[in-house]
């Protein structure tokens, strides 16, 4: 590995509310749609389309369910999402750590 | 401070191609566009575009010199940029601690 830590950095997960995603369910698990969009603070329209980034990524699973009449939208990481958000989190480390009081 | 720390995450510093240049001027103090240019492995373009961002925020401060009859331009970081970036550690690191073996 050569080169300046950021250009390891993969913009599927960089970015802001996809990286939060991944890491809400890489602790969690998963979660369902409605408590992502609300701790993420995003819209509707805004978390299905990054969830369809890391959908295409493959490092989400996404499961339609009902409970009841009340439909519900899980949302998983994939073992494949794990190991980028895993090196992902590595870059960031090398980067931070070299940084004064950071 | 409530919410996810990834709402606390500003999309100025956090792009892949600025958080390399915040961090490794944060390290220098200063760098010069060449050795920018070089590490992060970008383009002349490409890395003028995401300084003019950095400037406009009021992140970075931009001089051109000449050494000899050679051009150079020295970047740094402003007191503004170092604090937006300290911040944005901040809320890197309560997102990445939380994952199992991140």
């Amino acid at each position: 590995m050569t080169g300046h830590p950021s250009t390891r950095l993969d913009d599927t997960v960089h970015q802001r509310v996809r990286l939060g995603i991944l890491t809400i369910l890489a602790t969690a698990g998963r979660a369902d749609f409605t408590y992502l969009r609300d701790n993420l603070e995003v819209t509707d329209g805004n978390l299905g389309r990054h969830l369809e980034v890391l959908y295409q990524a493959g490092y989400v699973e996404i499961e339609k369910t009902f409970e009841g009449r009340r439909p519900r939208t899980w949302v998983s990481i994939t073992r494949a999402g794990r190991r980028a958000l895993k090196e992902h989190i590595l870059a960031l480390r090398q980067m931070i750590d070299e940084v004064p009081g950071g």
